[in-house]
């Protein structure tokens, strides 16, 4: 079914999936304040565009520590793509790699990395495909480094390391539902060798990780460390320092803390604190190209996406998740084109009017 | 139907349209937020106004680029009269006439500007009509040269250059309408001789029109030259310094880039830009005479009115139009009134509250 | 009926009036912006109260150009109150004289100036019952001059001068529902002897009336002069410089220039600019006795309560206003005992937390 | 019933309790603009979080006034717990002595301070209960002294005086639903011996208190003197000055005076004034572990809580008061790892986005 927006693609997948599973993959913690925020901030941004430059048609291409990318835009982490549909994140690598965009793989893929690096190959997108692995650092090294060895193995580029889950949020709708775990049949494949096997994920996290451990991932591999969950300007400075290689700006779509700012309300004052050392990513609430737009000219090198994936697994599994990438990459070049854009460098501040509450003071 | 106000004028067309049809004029792009913003914005800036002074009933007249006009209102150009009244953009030109405002025809208009301007000048106004002519310049100079003379020819004063249209706003609702075309029978009378010719007014835009063309234009005709879609300062700047004759701020009625502010939140910064060297006119949003008041004290010349146009053309064609200019005037007029004002002249930023967001920092 | 508040009184009112009449007293000018925020504005200002003072029972006594009152309250002038309750403006007077409160009686009374100062006086109150005497000045000066003597020898001892209505707002529930006149045997009995006699008090406004018709009233009597409809401070300067004796900030209920800020939102500036040198009142929103502290807090010396009063006089005459002043009295006195403040000059900024747009710059 | 949150379980007392009860609960005065802005007002203060801290578990544990407490929460004082469940206050304070928190018993208990004691002590927690006793100075001082004797007997170590109360709000609910009184066999144990007994604390407020009877309090008593209801920052320093032990930033739950900001607007202004001097607590609004860190990083030492306690009692008495003291402490405690903190003195406004008008000017 065709959906005109990201927004539509929502309905239609609520529609389609059971309760618990919508629920599971729409909900965020507690009151879902920052849930919420996450998209509503972005529509309190104004765009003020300029016009009759001489441009030509935009390029959205950019390099993103060393990896082409067709456009400013990440497969953003998620659990259980096979939920969503039978191919789960096999289809989803192979349409991102299709529209050579990186995919970030889920430590909570519910397909191994592997057959998951293997699909994104597949997709015979003429370069090699841009993969990260997520990880959730175990109290178990020898474990969490023979998950990385396999990683590596699979031609991943960059561990994404999640900072922000020393425990898990409390998600009141899946208590409710009474969702607690992966129905039979499927299961967490990059866990299989771990002390603690099984599916749960809510396992997985490890509550004491420090700055330590990330100097000892450090020393354990070559990847590239990515930053995820970075919300506050100081720890931004802190992770530059430590010579983390890029930060994503991100409160976990709502999941973890509720009341966190919505994303982009955070990513200004971590921009400023980096100051061009790193590159910036983020996470949260991308709904449209504009919300895109905006992001990267408040500093932003790329966005991830995850939920508007999901649902274009469910509309019809790498079909559905090449269109979401399509009308993203396709609305932001209209957006571009209005406002007189032709590169991704041409997107400042100057563009903006930002609401008060977000103006630097 | 006697309507109250525009606001009930609205609400009787959308009764006795086709959901597509109104659809098609009442719609904006991507989520609308541009769109609503254009009219909730103008409730937010407060009047405060002054009393008893000796200043006689109102006078609302005012010259714009040469041409007498009785209220500082202008006929926005927007498409397809024809579907809203079988005399389609010829109603409007004769009301229009008989208002004493400038009508500016639409490229896309469903009736050819030769015949607009038969109409407007058989409204016996006593004054020669003032018509202008909106231009979507095309990559085919030659096409472009040739509708310019047809505009000189109808007798057109100026032409309105829209600048904020290298691409079409993705607009959903008609997308889900499956809304493409004029239906049979109807065609853009303007663009027959064109190269493209046809009714798809969505193939006119032009994705690479710079500040180049409107040099060009400037060399290839006398008529006055006015930008139509400024929303950045600096492009104001830069429009002022190549001696372009005026300016319309707009947002295109929220039908191109979602999330523009609204056109009011656009004029002050530009205002200030100009800093009076041009006229700088305003549409998006206007549906009462304080609306207009506030437009003017906050600096505009003038403002142009677009779908209330086409709802008074849906209830009454002539003499819907020629409501909608009265009710608008009588508006304004009560409103100079009640704010002891007796020209446009008297209207000044000390008669406004304005929000705190549209403060000057 | 009991109502525990008059939030609930007006809704017996809806529930018991025909809906024109309703209508006609709940309305207000276009789209409602300005009525809706009489009432709104109040809710954003917060008491921060004191405790523990030693003040014994709250004094609401206070003096207004010479003429004692039990409470910071006034009637202000509406029309019509036969249309809410058989006794019209003879219950209403009665009411407030008993109260100890002045009434502003409307020139667009439906009981003659005589009769409703008789009621007044009938009440028994011990003192002499305060009587104000709303005017809309009008152009034939005859028949003012005639209307001010019988004012004052009805014992008005104040002028009311309606200074922001040089014509009639656009009432728009008025025109849907055909609302144009008093019905057969209701008359406006203070413009009898009018050139223009009849129930229309649409026909009373002067559109030309200037500060010199001001200065003409101070020649032709020795009542006091009060203006009712200031808005703007620069106004509310020159009024007093002409020795004005008392303002009334106001927006007329809304029922004239729509989008004029609330009522409370336009007290601080026009108080900063009279300085002390004369009384400044208020009306427009009040419906609880927070509403009047906050005002006399601001500067305000009293507030003009409205509807409120159409809604006592529809649930039982004189009794329902005395209700409405009362529980108004009562609410004032457990607001000023909940701040420790034992008299109206007790009331101050300092008890205050304005909202940012309402902080002075 | 399981409750996943404090805001579900409300919903479930709301469907348990007679409407008449559930409202003297959940009431406030007059408008509840006070009211719904105590919970409205946290969700608008973000917490930006720190992570990757070396802190382990956290530690919620704190000193209050000498009272080791395992959290910083307390049992605001609320009346007539029987209504909720049979136990009454006899099973809040079990319960709270079972979870290491002060209970402040209200001077309108339906059981009596010395049973409420009894049942305190017999929860068995190891250490001595803490217990404060909530007082209602009286006119008359004798009867007042032996109340006060009877909590110093019953092992309170604090009196809270309620400041904000010379009389009752208008609790319009309860006028609308004519609930009066405690119904038959239920009364306020601890006012059995005063000069006015009865069930009525209605008469109990005592309109001429002053700085004087805290005086005079603290020449009869050795117990801590808590002042209830400060709002004000210039009654923190004069109460800090007249050597008052600590202060309680409340406004009653929003029953007192309507339109008294949210409790957490009215904390950073009182603790700037006060300055670390005494322990600063609130009350008012906190629903969830989050906003127990936002009032301790904004200056609070603790919180209490006052309707959730209700809620519970109706659930399951004091199985029922324990949840809401138990998942209070878990969202605490999740908070402050999501936060990367280790303690209490780690929550400072570093952590926090203020809303604009929050801001220190």
């Amino acid at each position: 079914m065709y959906s005109p927006s990201l927004r539509d693609l929502e309905l239609e997948a609520r529609r389609r999936l059971a309760r618990p599973v919508y629920d599971f993959f729409a909900g965020g913690a507690e009151d879902e304040v920052t849930l919420r925020s996450n998209e509503a901030a972005f529509a309190q941004i104004g765009i003020v565009p300029r016009i009759l430059r001489e441009c030509g048609p935009p390029q959205l291409n950019l390099t993103i520590l060393g990896q082409h990318c067709a456009a400013p835009i990440l497969i953003a982490p998620t659990a259980f793509h096979c939920l969503a549909h039978p191919d789960g994140e096999r289809a989803t690598a192979r349409a991102a790699a299709g529209c050579g965009v990186i995919t970030i793989v889920s430590m909570a893929s519910t397909v191994s990395i592997e057959e998951v690096a293997a699909a994104a190959r597949g997709a015979n997108a003429g370069t090699e495909p841009g993969l990260w692995f997520q990880l959730y650092v175990q109290p178990d090294r020898a474990f969490t480094e023979a998950i990385i060895r396999r990683a590596e193995a699979a031609g991943c580029s960059a561990l994404v390391i999640s900072v922000d889950s020393p425990v898990f949020g409390r998600r009141e709708r899946d208590i409710r539902n009474g969702f607690h775990d992966l129905p039979a049949g499927l299961a967490c494949e990059n866990l299989r060798e771990s002390a603690s096997p099984g599916a749960r994920v809510r396992k997985l996290v490890f509550s004491e990780l420090t700055w330590r451990d990330i100097e000892w991932l450090r020393s354990v591999t070559r990847l590239k460390i990515v930053l995820k969950g970075i919300a506050h300007p100081a720890d931004a400075r802190l992770a530059q320092a430590q010579g983390v290689d890029a930060l994503i700006v991100s409160n976990h779509g709502g999941r973890q803390l509720d009341t966190i700012p919505a994303a982009i309300e955070l990513l200004l004052p971590i921009v400023t604190a980096v100051a061009g050392r790193i590159p910036v990513l983020l996470d949260g609430g991308i709904r449209r190209g504009t919300d895109i737009l905006k992001a990267v000219a408040l500093g932003a090198t790329a966005v991830g996406v995850g939920r508007p994936v999901v649902w274009g697994l469910v509309s019809d599994g790498e079909n559905g998740v090449r269109q979401v990438l399509n009308d993203l990459s396709a609305e932001l070049a209209r957006a571009m084109t209005l406002c007189s854009c032709r590169s991704l460098c041409d997107l400042d501040e100057s563009l903006l009017h930002l609401p008060t509450g977000m103006r630097p003071c």
